[in-house]
């Protein structure tokens, strides 16, 4: 059988439409069989809808289904079947919840879909080290609703419930980072199927130690790689005392340049800010519609503060000097939980309260980061290209990090327009390489930045990582297409 | 030339010592001449003294001197040094301020130590983004006495003085990573020189946002790879606000127990401690005598606390709950700069005041990192072996982050001795390991810890460091027989 499917060129007929028949059609009949034998039947799938589902994520990419989607249910299975598929020359896609924003689950290539999510346990627990070991089904909010009561939690949020190990593979980070860091900073170990089906620990098998100075930093490696040297199969997270306290305002403010200045006054100031917001007009307008607030339709922050309840007086006491400094307005306040939830969602609907601003239309989230200092020059230049290019557009980022995201609007039906959305958001990385900052703060390369990630690390770093990529993976069938 | 040279075999031949004459000698004369035209005569030496100097570092690595050594002016004296010696085979050892505790600049092979002292310069600093570029030349004190006006500061702090470069390199932390992290939390861009003499911004040319989800983490790689990947040129580092008030207090205790419990409680209180440092009654005895202080010989915890003055009072109060619940003495203050000063000094002059335990002997020191909740047992543990072993040592470490150091005390002279504090040293590694820790929390594997580092990380990660390192230095030239 081997033989007979070694022959298969998985990916590269052009037959792709699985219900082909003659050779090419059987041979895979063969390796889904040998898929069915591994995880058993009603784990394997090639239904159409089954496989489009697989095929895209919250971006615009367009669906590109892989030819099967398969379920292991441990990481025994997935080795098993990554050992068959790279044998075979066949493509390997891993998928967790599918919420990514730069189509890094798209089969470019067609192939095997892992969708990881039935290996949801979290299978280590270690309150004392502030460590826990999650497998890839287990998602952002199950693990905080697991830790409840516990006194610790988990804080990297990037606002949708992702799979902890898809946020690994991303690089994710969200409104927390400012106070938390991102996946970057709070993965302490990975468990990684290799191409080859080995399985490797990144700091050794069931180690959690919150630092180390042992070989080349092979987590480091993984995190951020968006599936194409490996699969993420469990992380060991670095979780954080639930604060005593939390205190959310917003503040708005005359200009772009005020917002950021308080920013920037707040961090120097080392006033521990947990979250620190920015919504331009366009935006806070979209979010009062759409979630009901009644905030001044201006530039805003969004703070939220945590500690014990002494230490947020005087939080709060001088972030607002800091903020009236800059000519902001009085703070309006949410201490209590559910006033707090309620401007927290609303931020986090941010994405659907801007899509409601031309019902039908579809979403696209540019991801730049600079220099903090170069914040206020790309926003305001950002709102020219706006205005200049005829985009709705909307406006809201991770201020204290440099990070900010327009999310624009396009109708899918109109290829022009799509055409306009895609020469903004280039435009836009460029000018983000241009202020020394990066063109994914936290979204990642997948299929469409490629070409930006070359301009921003330049030709020896490119280099570097693909001789990297062609260590790890020889044949190139780890999430094909992507980053590289 | 370069075909004469190219047939030399270098290292790898006998006739080490530098004198030697005869073919081999002639084609080193020539080889010795070719750096001297790049760098200049002055900052080209063979001389043995020199040599000497070049080939140990402050561990009980026996010296191994390299054949020449070059203090590079500037970067591209640095790449082209770099392809020549690469070209010619001949190894390449990066030098920075030789504070070294694993014998990561000893010349094993013999070649060319690089000194890269005179490069430093801080090319870069940017208040407003928090970040600052320096040279291999810089060190932690000189880069803090540089920013004294500036209101930030560089908090990692390995006690030693050491190159900021060179701390990249070994990913050091010290007494303050469990507030602000370590090199690998506080690195934002390198400048490396890769083995074929290519410059490789690990981030892109001049860029230092505060965060990326864009390729693979090639920052993360470089740093901790102690040489063995190419040669740091450049680091941009991540600054932060200095604090404004600062208050350090001892804590003596009945059991090693009472003093790592105190400090999960603190941690788990969210209590943002900046230095939480055990030393046990041994230290602590000679710390007395070394620095005159006049603690009890206890086992005691080194705290300081960062904040405003009204956010200090309240740590202090709940860390001093914390201590007293866990039967710890009252806190012994030094909020004075001084006498916060002779505290600390005390602290980071552990290293003297233990070696002036046995006049005479050299010191080793052990770094092993365990998951904090393993502590206790751990300490308990090495204080019996010590006993047992019959060996002198003190033991003193950064328990926030379960890291801790026994400094032993050896007789030069004293080869059976010296044995002894070898296995002693191997069997707390293998105790940290048991322990789901890692044989070294900050001093790096470098000559001594190999062997260890492939039961750390297992067989499969060991073959992947090993794979990345083919990858990036083919001919097993930079910094050779360190990490792997």
């Amino acid at each position: 059988m081997a033989l007979l499917l070694r022959a298969a060129t998985w990916g590269l007929s052009s037959g792709r439409g699985y219900c082909s028949r003659g050779t090419q059609g059987s041979l895979r009949e063969v390796f889904v069989a040998a898929l069915r034998a591994v995880v058993g039947p009603p784990h394997v799938s090639t239904s159409i809808a089954v496989r489009e589902q697989h095929g895209r994520d919250e971006s615009m990419h367009r669906c590109q289904p892989p030819d099967v989607v398969v379920w292991p249910q441990n990481v025994d299975q997935v080795s098993r079947l990554t050992a068959l598929c790279y044998s075979h020359g066949v493509p390997i896609i891993p998928f967790g919840t599918g919420t990514g924003l730069e189509g890094g689950v798209c089969a470019v290539q067609g192939g095997v879909c892992m969708n990881l999510t039935h290996m949801d346990r979290i299978t280590a627990l270690n309150l004392e080290d502030f460590s826990v070991v999650v497998e890839p089904g287990v998602t952002r909010k199950a693990l905080n609703t697991h830790l409840r009561d516990s006194g610790l939690w988990f804080p990297v949020d990037p606002g949708s419930d992702a799979s902890l190990c898809g946020m690994a593979a991303t690089g994710a980070s969200g409104t927390n980072a400012v106070r938390y860091g991102t996946m970057r900073d709070n993965i302490l170990n990975l468990e990684v199927v290799l191409p080859s089906g080995q399985l490797l620990h990144t700091a050794g098998p069931g180690r959690h130690f919150r630092k180390s100075a042992a070989g080349y930093n092979l987590t480091g490696l993984f995190v951020g790689s968006e599936g194409t040297l490996g699969l993420i199969t469990a992380a060991t997270l670095r979780l954080h005392p639930v604060p005593e306290a939390t205190v959310a305002a917003t503040c708005a403010f005359p200009s772009v340049q005020a917002a950021v200045d308080s920013t920037v006054h707040i961090l120097q100031a080392a006033v521990p800010v947990a979250r620190i917001e920015f919504l331009d007009d366009v935006m806070m307008d979209a979010c009062n519609r759409h979630s009901q607030l009644n905030c001044v339709v201006a530039p805003t922050l969004f703070l939220e503060f945590h500690g014990s309840e002494q230490a947020l007086v005087e939080q709060l006491q001088r972030a607002e000097e800091i903020t009236q400094h800059n000519g902001g307005s009085h703070f309006s306040w949410a201490k209590e939980a559910e006033e707090r939830s309620r401007l927290w969602a609303a931020r986090h609907n941010a994405w659907y309260a801007a899509l409601a601003l031309r019902p039908g239309c579809k979403g696209y989230s540019t991801d730049v980061c600079v220099p903090i200092s170069r914040l206020p020059e790309i926003l305001v230049q950002t709102k020219e290209d706006l205005k200049a290019s005829g985009l709705t557009g909307a406006i809201v980022g991770h201020v204290g990090d440099g990070n900010f995201h327009c999310i624009l609007l396009v109708d899918p039906e109109d290829p022009e327009e799509l055409h306009r959305v895609e020469a903004f958001a280039q435009q836009l990385g460029r000018r983000a390489l241009a202020l020394h900052g990066t063109c994914t703060g936290e979204h990642g390369i997948g299929l469409g930045k490629r070409q930006l990630l070359q301009e921003e690390v330049g030709a020896v770093g490119v280099e570097t990582m693909r001789q990297l990529k062609a260590t790890l993976d020889p044949r190139g069938l780890m999430n094909p297409g992507k980053v590289l």
